[in-house]
């Protein structure tokens, strides 16, 4: 394909992809077919002789559509949104064309400044405490992320060096193997399984912290926990807080257990995935009060913010703690600037080498939505979750199972699990509607969240209809 | 910005694109800038209002191109190629439109599905054994996963739970943390940095297996290291054999380090990310050589096989080995054909729990470039290479330091460190052309890898024209 034909299909492509997006509530939001659909569509192996850019639009409507969840459908409610919007997708297409690796500041300095930038930018609108903004002077700062598992990967990476380099610093003969045998880290029994995974990635143990009724972490029950374990001789250093927790948005009280982290000289990282996205609204900012505490800060624009996958946004305190437990410095990857102070080597705060050139996403959000436009984007999802909760609510038959503070309604049929089981099936099985559930309190609970930026009230008033039409068909069918 | 809006700016955005390829070559390949630069053009803070698509646009041109190392630029020489083609970047715009997060199969079908079968295609082009191509049956398969770091530290984290599951089978009483103190991981002393760090990250030691004359790892310096280790107590369980290193394109011997991986009971991972492309031309084939004894293998189809970043090929002999070091089953993320044995779920192959379409890129990539396009890419690209290295050795004053085998050449003046590290100063100066160097035996050698797609021989004789030119006037200032 030369550049001519690449104006050509790209226009094309754009046209696809417009008409995709504005016709995507006539497809049918979850699959209808059988694990290896795929395979028996197209060739077992790659054409020796090129093929024409029409074949393969043709295969995509053939091959692939059918085969795909439409997570941009009105009608998709499962999981968490992915974010999506027009001024991302143009930045994007910049950023492939442009196609740096910005792994370094001389790799393409545009890259990571624009980077440094645009996270202050973002710690501004969440009004994150000064010692997180970079400016010019700061020691700490923000790093885009592939994922939220990656960030809280390298918050426990950062916190086990750290603990290990200040024990030793004490005790010079003690042995890292024996320290890590030693270190405590702790998250809510409600967080993320990233959080988990990210332990067993360090190698460290993690434990899991009972929440209350309304499913956050408290302080008297972590200090009870932690008390524990240094009586048995283990060392506490890390405690992953959760502030819109996967299950059902619960929000750990980190004015609670930030004094207690500090005291103890735990690392507190603030995981807020999906909720973070909401502080941009001054009526959510005081949720995020107590990160003064945390020496981490994380959330997903890429979830709730408007900026496609990925861009996952972290905020360190100390950018000393998170270069300093890998830095690695081969000859191929030195640049005469690095040791200016002005200079930040992204390389240094994240687990790969390479990364693309993420920031424009978040530049062309910001200005084309302004902040205005992303706390409208925020609020109106918010009132379509309060919407359906109102219809949840007026329903006897119906529980609501967690306070329902933005865009996710936990809820079910008063009654066994069972009952709540053969609901999400009838409802999967019919692909109007798409959701996933959650256990609380070993209840099977069903998840509807506000995901589609194109999703309206009537998209919920269906939903619902949906919902009690199977569920009264359910019930039907129960023997009394 | 509304979908009429998105139809018009996305095909302006298309044209910038195009003319920004097509008249690259005019922008100075290096930005000639001081660190800070960037945060002086732009406002402190997101704006409260949207602003328009020409605004932005504008500052893209005033704000971001100064700043950018133009890695397409065929005057670009730096590191290794950053892979970018129309197919791959048309395929992106797709990606992002779907916009799905494909961690297991429910979430998106085709997303899983197209990613197994594409890995078949590429695992066949390159002649992989049977053990390592997923069709409908096998144990092994691939994955896409980001980067070869994150490639590499899968592999790693699969063989130490391997290793601890092994020795704890034979010993229940041995507890995890004495395994893991007594863990050694080997790779080359020029391995890449990213594989040093997985072992910092997986908390285990990892010991550089000094090279022969060719930068190479040979058989009897591992056995003879392993050995040792043993006899002292410690437990070999992972070798990282490099195929194409960083700062030369050496080629560890896996032929002779593969069977003794396999009697030592050490996971051997292949880190191929730059060369592994060139496996697809049958007279490089025979370098991959040995790929019956490994684990894991991978390369990067984002730095030679023309698809954009990111997009990091690995494949595992028995699939169960990857799976098993880290799989997490919270409710939210189950579905009905998970159980199925026909299903992947790749959230268990990575590191993140999140996964754009990325095979929606190799799959435009391979269709219209076909097979026999992709290898006249990797051969043009080595057929550049071998006229700068005669260039090179035509040139008295000049060395070539290392084996010429694909898109690298390693060279430097006859003379001092300093000699060298003054002609690399001019030559990043001029901006002219763009190269970094590496350390080879001790000396600082400068690496000229053929980058950009638009790379062609009079680029070549350009590059060399002014490289003799700054070497001629740096000869001249030399006192004698």
């Amino acid at each position: 394909m030369d550049v001519a034909e690449f104006r050509r299909r790209g226009k094309e492509m754009v046209d696809y992809v417009a008409d995709y997006l504005e016709k995507i509530e006539e497809r049918p939001v979850y699959p209808d077919l059988e694990p290896g659909y795929l395979r028996q569509l197209i060739p077992t192996e790659a054409p020796l002789e090129p093929e024409g850019f029409d074949e393969i639009m043709q295969d995509v409507e053939r091959v692939i559509m059918p085969g795909v969840t439409h997570w941009h459908s009105p009608r998709f409610f499962a999981y968490f949104p992915a974010a999506s919007s027009f001024p991302a997708m143009l930045a994007d297409v910049l950023c492939s064309a442009i196609g740096c690796i910005g792994f370094s500041w001389a790799a393409s300095p545009a890259c990571t400044e624009l980077e440094t930038v645009m996270l202050d930018w973002l710690g501004k609108m969440l009004q994150l405490p000064d010692c997180f903004i970079a400016g010019t002077q700061g020691r700490g700062g923000g790093v885009i992320q592939s994922t939220a598992s990656e960030a809280t990967l390298m918050s426990l990476l950062a916190a086990r060096c750290k603990a290990v380099r200040l024990i030793q610093a004490g005790d010079a003969d003690r042995s890292e193997a024996d320290i890590l045998s030693k270190l405590v880290a702790y998250t809510s029994e409600q967080a993320h399984s990233s959080v988990e995974r990210a332990a067993l990635i360090g190698a460290v143990l993690m434990r899991k912290v009972p929440t209350d009724h309304c499913y956050a972490v408290r302080q008297e029950t972590l200090k009870r926990m932690v008390e524990e374990d240094k009586a048995a001789g283990l060392i506490p250093f890390y405690f992953c807080a959760t502030l819109g927790t996967t299950p059902s948005c619960a929000f750990d009280r980190i004015t609670e257990l930030g004094p207690l982290c500090n005291k103890e000289n735990m690392w507190m990282h603030i995981d807020a995935a999906y909720a973070g996205s909401a502080f941009i609204c001054p009526e959510f900012r005081p949720l995020l009060n107590g990160v003064e505490f945390a020496d981490s800060f994380n959330f997903n624009p890429h979830k709730w913010l408007l900026v496609n996958f990925d861009c996952s946004a972290m905020w360190v305190r100390e950018r000393a703690d998170i270069i300093g437990a890998f830095k690695m410095e081969p000859l191929y990857l030195k640049h005469e600037n690095q040791e200016s102070g002005l200079v930040t080597d992204y390389r240094h705060w994240q687990i790969p080498l390479g990364r693309r050139f993420r920031s424009l996403k978040m530049w062309f959000v910001f200005r084309m939505y302004g902040l205005k436009g992303m706390q409208a984007h925020i609020r109106k999802q918010v009132s379509l979750a309060k919407e359906f909760e109102s219809l949840v609510r007026a329903d006897k038959r119906f529980e609501i199972c967690a306070e329902v503070v933005m865009g996710l309604v936990c809820f079910r049929l008063k009654g066994s699990n069972e009952l709540n089981q053969s609901l999400l099936k009838k409802i999967t099985k019919s692909r109007e509607i798409h959701l996933v559930p959650c256990q609380l309190s070993s209840r099977f609970v069903l998840r509807l969240a506000i995901c589609s930026r194109s999703t309206e009230s009537r998209h919920i008033q269906h939903a619902w209809r949906h919902i009690t039409q199977l569920a009264f068909e359910l019930l039907q069918e129960q023997p009394h």
